[in-house]
């Protein structure tokens, strides 16, 4: 497998990142994971546009044509038809310490993976160890500080689960550790709002440019009434069948997640 | 300048560190900052103790010994009499995904850096951009997830300061980026508590344990009018000046700073 960096091939067994980048000693930086599907990558444009926004965030230089140029040549490096595409760009190094430095040079790379199983059915468990923090500009945007859902994701896991819902600090639903949620409400879709923690998601804007949901907060008690839940990330459209180890009505998830994948996966 | 790198000295300008390395992709690790001077590596096990402490929050295996002999290499291969050890620790390489490989490998580094003037006052400013998160894990330990921090101290610096204060999502207290919080309040020196988000601060518990301060929630109108503010890390102390562009009355910074540079750097 062969990663792009900063415009050369590199092995993915080989090192190929400078101890000092900021990315590693500091976090100070952005992703996104792109679904490649019939050797078409989905959504690049909008997939961009967030990785603008988050280059604003952190008063970064634009990178929009190192990133094209990254997937693109990626891309004819190693012919696929379904893959991952990891998109990832730092504040490139700098000297120990929070300061950046003042002509930043940023590394972007981008790296393959294998497609998972976007349609397995979701084990959700509410995060108890850790809450989302709506209050940081990192909630609005996809940056490498990601241990939180790391923590969130692992926890799901002892407890018998395989997903994470997050609440925020305020107690109320924010996303699951890796995805949008969608919650049926008494018939109203609903996922929580970016004043609530959620992450501008791909699948996201499209659902609700597309009228099939709506933005507003969701209490924790709401989460545990709903009719039916379903994930929505980059990579697919999950349903959730069981919340917290109780099974969730049969059947209910399966039909949100399909009328979410005729948008998202259109 | 050469950096330790799992048992390699490894040149700063050459790439030692894998691309898939989740440190890099999602912050997956943690760091020391630990003070050189006069040769002595300064509170050594109080640094390794915290060290071992974040790696059972990260579920990683010990690397004690692994972060004794990067520290002794890397002084090894280039003696000095003052410089900032900065030790860093990541899951090493993984999948892509949250999950960690059930065998992790973890990366150790250690590096140096030019010790900064410790003692320069410091004009501090409130971030308004983001809070501390309490409810995290990550408020106890020294992760990888520098960038709220980050964006914390660029505002600060925007604002014409030079360090940055964070509130913790309550709106109260928390500490600065990269600093634990002394505040005089009516002659008793007072420093926020973890619950609140405060980082476990080497210097910070020095002064706790010598009796020199107590914790308790420190709320934003108690910080406006306290009398004297210093930092403490482990790079060394120092008194606030000026607090949102305010000047601090006189002298009660360093009369405070002095205090605790007597139990800090003893």
């Amino acid at each position: 497998m062969v990663i792009w960096v900063n415009g050369d091939l590199c092995d993915a067994d080989a090192p190929c990142i400078l101890a000092g980048d900021r990315g590693l000693t500091l976090g100070d930086g952005l992703f996104e994971t792109i679904a490649l599907r019939q050797g078409r990558v989905r959504h690049l444009e909008r997939h961009l546009a967030r990785l603008g926004r988050g280059t604003r965030v952190l008063g970064l230089p634009t990178v929009e044509q190192e990133a094209r140029r990254a997937v693109n040549e990626l891309l004819m490096a190693s012919p696929m038809e379904q893959a991952v595409i990891r998109l990832t760009v730092t504040r490139g190094s700098g000297a120990r310490g929070l300061t950046p430095p003042t002509d930043p040079r940023p590394t972007v790379m981008a790296a393959l993976a294998p497609m998972p199983p976007a349609a397995a059915p979701v084990l959700a468990i509410v995060a108890g160890r850790t809450r989302r923090n709506e209050h940081s500009p990192l909630a609005g945007i996809k940056s490498l500080n990601m241990l939180d859902n790391v923590l969130a994701r692992a926890e799901a896991v002892e407890r018998g689960g395989d997903e994470a819902i997050l609440l925020n600090t305020a107690g109320r639903v924010a996303e699951a550790a890796t995805a949008t949620l969608f919650v049926d409400l008494d018939g109203i879709i609903v996922t929580p709002p970016h004043d609530d923690g959620a992450l501008p998601g791909i699948a996201r804007g499209l659902a609700l440019e597309a009228g099939l949901a709506i933005e507003r907060p969701i209490a924790f008690d709401e989460l545990q009434r709903a009719r039916a839940l379903a994930l929505t990330n980059s990579l697919g459209v999950r349903a959730v069948v069981a919340l917290d180890g109780v099974s969730l009505p049969p059947g209910g998830g399966e039909a949100l997640a399909q009328r979410l994948r005729r948008i998202c996966q259109a």
